[in-house]
């Protein structure tokens, strides 16, 4: 598979070669991100570069595939980019230095953002089962966290527990820093994890994911701690977000637009009286990157297709008193919505 | 504190401002890291955009200090920028795509990456307590995992503990993946955790670190996992790597290059003749990255003062055999070495 994702890349460019030396498109192009590496793909194969410290490592990982690790030497490189008609660089991730550098070796650029964009949207079977993995890492892990949830927990322990779960049934980091907010933080859709202690009756949210060979997941889940009889406006909420969280799941389709999508869901919670209350996208596309191509938003102009991988997440959010988001990382199969995620209840929970 | 960072980047530019979206040199001039936030520098005080998002967190983070949370407009944003003579820049943290927008806007830059090594290389008070606090905490979470490590158990399952136990101590992220290493994997400086399962006589490598408010530890501890009396060879190199490390903390002063304070150590291991299983640099500078200005290497040129801190890491690996290295994070203070690190062990340890 991976040099397919170099040929994919290659041809969308129209460049004669790519040249990277960011992380996630190394990972992209040859499976693995060695520090300090960068790769070439041309018709004739991916070439790695990597010092002697990953050497080792990266031709026990490469055997058998398409990717050719050779040791760094700066000249040899430089000579070889500056021997091509042109070559496809990334403008948003590729620093100013590093440009100035090859600009003086003479290498001829193109940018082609957009052909990664498009390109890493659209997951194969590897990268799907990659994705399906660390989902299932994720809710494993949930569904490990809810019965060690007790009074008194800070959100930073809670968060350090899922965490550790997660770790335990192999993830190999994590999408993102776990967000775990008590009672009214969940109002704050990029609440900062703190030292807040959980009481009975709290609402939680926790917006979590993990990474399996780069690939990510993202899911949230919001829920009750105890029952105090308070929650009335929550639940009603809570069934609104649910609904337009499903109704997304049931009526997306390939060939929509990610506006068109994201107004099924932003529709929905309009007619119930929540539509100034929903201040976010309905999703992102997930991949090696927890937000990338395509949008599934107002702004979102590019067609939805199969293979796509983005978040169904509506939320509603009043502040200083609750916020209510129901993620789920999806896929598009045939056409229609797949979800990714099937351990975890997505049905009110009191704890 | 802030301003102060500021104000010694403005002053070390020699630009009339100081312009940056890095995530880490936000966090160096105004406290905090928001996504997609940049922040601008003049004589006025520091000036951080962000959106809504992160606006209601940044206004109560900040308020009290010289940085000045607004919404971020870019038109604005531009408009201010252009109307500077000069704006300091990092090239190195800037993308291309971003330098072009800029350029267009009619900015007029200096690449300033010199001066943030410099400013950020020698630490104030504050940053130094965020050092020490992210330096005990590891070493607490260490010491908490020594009586859980159990035969059988993988790699990753060691490292998910131990990461678990810092997030616990209130460590707010990794300064880097946790490596462990088992075994003959300690020999591969950059051995990937996997899962491995620890046997009775293995020696365990662990190189790890957390971060708080932004800032780093970094520490490396070497152990045996009971000893099966096959060891010799280890030991011996071990007594050697200990000495090496303790004899750069005693050693190094104020005023030394960093090739100067490689040398203490390096030329002690080649006495004992382990010169040419010494393949890496004493040390690194250690605060909002891991690895940062200065270097403790054969090529470090710079002078080492008062308020650096970097870590004092030799280390002998024999490939298909073992690897031994030692790591405190230490600082220089009245032209001393002062080891972060007092509450583990650095005489072997055997479990």
């Amino acid at each position: 598979m991976l040099f397919t994702n170099g040929k994919k890349i290659l041809q969308l460019s129209g460049c004669e070669a790519v040249y990277t030396s960011c992380l996630y498109q190394l990972r992209y192009l040859t499976g693995i991100e060695p520090e300090n590496g960068c790769a070439i793909v041309d018709e004739t194969g991916v070439t790695l570069y990597t010092d002697m410290r990953y050497m080792e490592a990266a031709e026990k990982l490469l055997a058998g595939t398409d990717v050719t690790p050779v040791l760094y030497k700066q000249d040899k490189l430089k000579e070889r980019l500056a021997s091509y008609k042109s070559v496809g660089i990334s403008f948003d991730q590729t620093t100013h230095s590093e440009y100035l550098a090859l600009e003086k070796a003479g290498v001829k650029f193109e940018n082609i953002d957009k052909a990664y964009a498009e390109a890493m949207s659209v997951k194969n079977e590897w990268e799907l089962e990659r994705i399906a993995k660390a989902c299932e890492i994720a809710e494993d892990a949930f569904n490990m966290l809810l019965p060690e949830i007790k009074e008194g927990m800070t959100e930073t322990e809670v968060a350090a527990l899922l965490e550790y779960n997660m770790r335990k049934l192999g993830a190999q980091g994590l999408s993102f820093e776990t967000i775990v907010a008590f009672g009214a933080h969940a109002a704050v859709p990029h609440h900062e994890t703190g030292t807040t202690k959980l009481k009975f009756g709290d609402e939680i949210l926790i917006d979590f994911g993990c990474k399996v060979d780069g690939y990510c997941s993202d899911c949230t889940r919001t829920f009750l701690f105890g029952d105090d009889g308070k929650h009335e406006e929550f639940k009603k909420a809570y069934a609104s977000v649910l609904k337009a969280h499903e109704l997304a799941k049931a009526k997306i389709a390939s060939g929509m637009t990610g506006k068109e999508a994201d107004a099924i869901a932003r529709d929905s919670l309009k007619e119930d009286g929540y539509g100034e209350l929903f201040t976010h996208s309905l999703g992102h596309g997930i991949g090696l990157n927890v937000h990338e191509f395509p949008s599934v938003s107002p702004r979102g102009e590019s067609k939805l297709v199969d293979g796509m991988v983005f978040s169904d997440e509506p939320g509603v959010y009043e502040a200083g008193k609750y916020g209510i988001r129901i993620e789920d990382t999806v896929t598009l199969k045939d056409g229609k919505v797949k979800s990714f995620m099937s351990k975890t209840d997505r049905n009110l929970l009191i704890l």
